[in-house]
């Protein structure tokens, strides 16, 4: 590595900054927390890999945001509130202290910004791919938590925000030929998307209150869509048609039609994908439009166990041979 | 990566079937903990990365507890009982449904043997070095968490075990010449303690009922006495001469005499270093030896700054250049 640091002097200088009042300074080898009186504990575990989950020449910043964020989405998606977060920090040889200093600012502003401090973690080096293994805490009134196996025959499906803008943007990115003829603000907006994941948060409380089942798409619409149903001993029928799409990338699905499978099918959403039942959809509507974030109701849960019928924008019956994205 | 399983396959295969009660069937995104009353939560995060933690091709059983280890040895060091664990597992393309079923299984078999079951987890693939990310969960009883940090002047330092086996062991691994005088035995057992760290959890309700300060001795004895001397405010006198020795470290360090450097500042010991008041140093050793485990007095707290005082085995101040491990 190129910072000439020891593990403890770049912990004291990057990251206890940053530590929460569980951490003990970083100066121990763990956290201790005190969970909150008649609260479960919600906890998740992501990691994300150069070439994989981000290009390793990503700002740092953007990549302590993003390692953060996958979390905090998996936690709102639970109706849990955070608590706090541990982080492993897997360092190649071409972190320098500048590097550092960019990255540990960044995750310093999401923890404050998201109220999710860091409690603690391991710094080691890799002669392989820089790695950043997250795992957050947070909680929720004991029994509370949101599960995905909780969809119910009759319920509505919904999503939040809008679908697709992250695998356009990474699109954008690989400097497809479309991109070019996309509006400037719309291509820095899909690639933002794409880099940048914005948790749901604010729905955490609806989600609580109203969401029979719930799980943040990752791997695509189509695909987690139809992984919610199965777990949950159901299946549905979802209405392409009321996919919700930001301007950008209706803008880019006019460019090139086929886009739109893409949008549909493809990763790193970071939206909430959830079932309500009929007589709570008002109130959930309601209550997520007061949080600030838009959900659109987009099919409906039904009682049976094969694969969910997705109809596309010209009402006939879709079929999509790769319904997400696959890590192996 | 060799086998051709998606990550629900994966996950379905090797890790559900050692799942515990809050992992959900590892169907969710996220786990569930319902902390028991009265406790405070104890969280530990160690990663290993192959080619600097561990041997690519060693076992990959050997891999599995190694991992899980580590950080149940740093919860044995704070006087917490596990309550389960999250794995991140970064897989490279040589990892085979072979090693995939062995891995799973000794991770199964530490995970029963140390009451410690599986919670959840993220698996993925890296381009780079195979890393496996654990945070591990514990509980103590509220307010009774052993720190670092506690260590006070007057106090007696105590470790447990044999110290230098894993140092030494690694020279076996590398085959340095001294180790073909070895006895086999010896050899053997010198190596397994490299691959294999025995968490000391039976210590754990000692050192919560006696210890003021206590850590695990992962980057060498010299440089982690010092490390908690330091952040407690403190400074101390040890006397190496009365460092516990295995038979295995004795015979090599009777071969070759400079070797008790190394096993006295070499890594990956995994016992415990504590300090005791002087009053309850009686209660504290029977504690221990009615749990099973040895501990050895190497020493004493005194107040002031400076670095501690290593005594030789001939009596005389020792210097050390490189007191402990540094990763970077």
């Amino acid at each position: 590595m190129a910072a000439p640091f020891s593990e403890d002097e770049l912990i004291a200088r990057y990251f206890a900054p940053m530590a929460g009042p569980g951490a003990l300074g970083l100066r121990d080898d763990a956290a201790l927390l005190s969970p909150p009186p008649g609260c479960d504990l919600v906890l998740t575990k992501d990691a994300i890999v150069a070439s994989v989950h981000f290009f390793a020449d990503d700002p740092p910043g953007a990549i302590a945001r993003k390692a953060l964020r996958v979390n905090l989405s998996d936690l709102a998606a639970k109706g849990a509130e955070p608590l706090g977060f541990l982080l492993a920090l897997a360092l190649t040889k071409e972190q320098t202290p500048d590097w550092l200093a960019a990255f540990a600012q960044a995750l310093s502003e999401d923890a404050a910004l998201f109220r999710c401090s860091l409690l603690g973690g391991d710094t080691v080096k890799t002669p392989g791919a820089l790695t950043i293994s997250i795992t957050a805490l947070g909680s929720v009134p004991a029994g509370r938590m949101v599960p995905r196996t909780g969809a119910k025959a009759g319920d509505f499906i919904y999503v939040s925000g809008t679908i697709g803008d992250a695998a356009l943007g990474l699109q954008v990115r690989l400097a497809q030929y479309w991109a070019d003829r996309l509006e400037t603000t719309h291509k820095a907006f899909l690639r933002d998307r794409y880099l940048l994941p914005q948790p749901r948060q604010a729905l955490a409380p609806p989600l609580r209150d109203f969401a029979h089942g719930a799980m943040d798409i990752s791997d695509g619409l189509v695909g987690d869509c139809a992984k919610m149903l199965r777990v949950s001993g159901v299946t549905g029928e979802i209405d392409l048609a009321r996919m919700p799409l930001s301007e950008a990338a209706a803008e880019a699905i006019g460019i090139k039609p086929e886009l739109f499978d893409l949008a549909v099918t493809g990763g790193d959403d970071y939206e909430i994908l959830c079932t309500v039942a009929p007589e709570k959809a008002d109130a959930f509507e309601a209550a997520a439009h007061q949080a600030g974030i838009s959900v659109t109701r987009i099919g409906i849960v039904r009682e049976g166990q094969g694969a969910p019928v997705f109809r596309g924008r010209d009402g006939a019956l879709k079929n999509f041979a790769q319904g997400s994205y696959a890590h192996f």
